[in-house]
């Protein structure tokens, strides 16, 4: 694991010095856990060009800092920023980057007093994003092996959902969710990669939906959206499933968004344009006549976070390369009438795509 | 609602008027969902210092949105700080607020870019702390009815858990903890208020520890720190239990620890300094001798947020007023040993505290 950190800490410095920057302030959660291996919710890390770095974080987290991070310096103070400025290593005025798609104005205040405590006060503050983000892009073999074990985890309780018969007529979508919850943690998710989504009949018109006390009926398309989290690393997947017999205009919509999923799959190629992905699913679903009812982007990385990088959309300039994991979850969506999503955690490996969650696509009438 | 979303807005207005600032930019999430009823992940409000608003979010929500906060403007668009500066109000350079402990450096960056291309780059940009926060602390009656059903679940949720023998010698933490958030959804919970800690045997001597797959043991304390969501509010509980005989030292911690929450409890009064009620349970802390072993503060406001305003801590210079919800969470960690957390939501009403969790908090031996 420390080799494994050091590495991804020298991928970083190599980005570093392309923006000229000395070291890099990391204000993101999800950003100080990839770089040491901190998992606490308070703390600020500074890694240096050399692929040092040090981190502080509060007392609450004193045992589980050095538990964690072992390969890298710690300070215990609630001034995160001038905690880790303080162990700042080279001239006091060198080129800082920051990362601006996560520092708030208050932490960049914060900043620019420690710097001036520190005789820094001449430093250049270089805003920059996503450097991290693009480092996380290429899973190592043990983080993709964690988040297939998060998309086993969503296989293994959708199937068990199914069997035992909780998507039913006279349910509420808030027992639905409750029961898949339970599955999934059963099945061994440290918890839920986001917010499950159970949405039924017209509900399946919104994309986010959040479960409430609608009774599941005879007729209803249901879209049910939902993720684990093994060790840190999400999981997503979307299945929907009828209740009886759905009307026909969303049993066509249903094979439509299937068509365009199962060809956004096996359309994925190393060094395609994320871009292009995103067109041939929206093609088909354009094609269709169902293009204004699809208003959300193909998918998204998967990794630490459950969105992160790269977008897989029409306005993305990202090409896919190995290591990458995203989702393909194209979508119709029809006001007053219901919803279709289908989506799977995709790898890309070995030139093309793996589909990581496995479960059947084919509609299921309950 | 349409009048109680009205009411926060001018109740904000007068804070703008202090700070001598136009309108608000609202770029945190709760805080958009408090002064607009908008509970969607994405998006960003502007209110005036006459209390009207205008909220930009993106596609996915368009039908959420108007269902949700159908009183004020809407603009749909990816570039939500440039949407809603294009519906801006009055002078194009009057001075206009910010959250500074929300707003990001890019999204301050795009402001800059939006108001340059309106007109306003003159305009004065006003870095504020905690305006909405603070009008956030005193909640009105529905509010407080959401939060006790909040409650409501927890302490449900937890009596089934112990009836139902879940805490027992050979689970594991992580069973322990699905077993209780399947529980709190079937009593009615939207989701988790956050990530459930099952810290048993020496892992409760880390105030945040995660369930993991330690299995439970004779002699072991269970700390079990919990919360629920319903309608957007939270509540949040901790109970620690016995399996078997625990070792001497921490059951005269759990003692200690006990009477140091129900002095809290008893403690809390209108008008009270926020210090001053830490001071009460750290005293009883310190005074038997384990004050090295209480690292964090003793509590926190509890609503939209499972933390937010006030802090009750050691340096908090806040006063108690009528309306706010706090914990009251005193704890022991002895490394290597265990630790021991109490906690209890409550509510200052009538001029003084009455909790809304209400379990027993004897130790039970399990």
């Amino acid at each position: 694991m420390i080799e494994r950190l050091a590495r991804r800490r020298k991928a970083l410095a190599v980005a570093l010095a392309d923006v000229g920057a000395q070291g890099l302030l990391v204000t993101d959660p999800r950003n100080i856990a990839y770089l040491t291996g901190f998992r606490g919710s308070g703390g600020v890390a500074l890694v240096d060009d050399d692929g040092e770095a040090v981190l502080c974080t509060d007392s609450r987290y004193e045992l589980q800092v050095v538990e964690q991070a072992p390969d890298v310096g710690h300070v215990i103070s609630r001034e995160y920023v001038s905690g880790v400025l303080g162990r700042r290593r080279g001239p006091a005025d060198a080129p800082l980057a920051v990362e601006a798609d996560h520092m708030t104005l208050s932490a960049a205040s914060a900043l620019r007093r420690a710097l001036a405590d520190t005789g820094g006060a001449a430093t250049r503050i270089v805003e920059t994003s996503g450097l991290v983000e693009q480092v996380r892009r290429a899973k190592d073999r043990e983080e993709l092996a964690l988040i297939e074990r998060a998309c086993g985890v969503v296989d293994e309780a959708w199937t068990h959902l199914l069997n035992a018969g909780a998507i039913a007529e006279g349910r509420t979508e808030r027992e639905v969710a409750a029961d898949l919850e339970h599955a999934m943690r059963r099945a061994g998710s440290d918890g839920v990669a986001f917010e499950t989504i159970v949405a039924s009949g017209p509900n399946g018109a919104h994309p986010h939906h959040v479960p409430g006390d609608r009774v599941l009926a005879d007729g209803d398309l249901v879209v049910v959206d939902f993720g684990a989290t093994v060790s840190g690393y999400a999981s997503d997947c979307t299945r929907t499933v009828a209740l009886g017999t759905a009307p026909d205009r969303l049993l066509d919509a249903y094979d439509v968004v299937l068509r365009a999923q199962l060809a956004g799959v096996e359309a994925v190629r190393e060094g395609m344009g994320c871009a292009d992905l995103d067109a041939v699913s929206r093609g088909i679903i354009d094609d269709a006549g169902f293009g204004d009812h699809f208003g959300h982007s193909l998918g998204h990385g998967v990794g630490l976070d459950v969105h992160e990088a790269p977008a897989v959309s029409t306005r993305s300039t990202s090409t896919l390369s190995d290591g990458d994991v995203i989702t393909i979850e194209p979508g119709i969506y029809l006001p007053g009438l219901g919803g279709i999503r289908i989506e799977d955690t995709v790898a890309v490996t070995g030139g093309g795509g793996r589909s990581l969650t496995t479960t059947s696509k084919a509609l299921r009438a309950l």
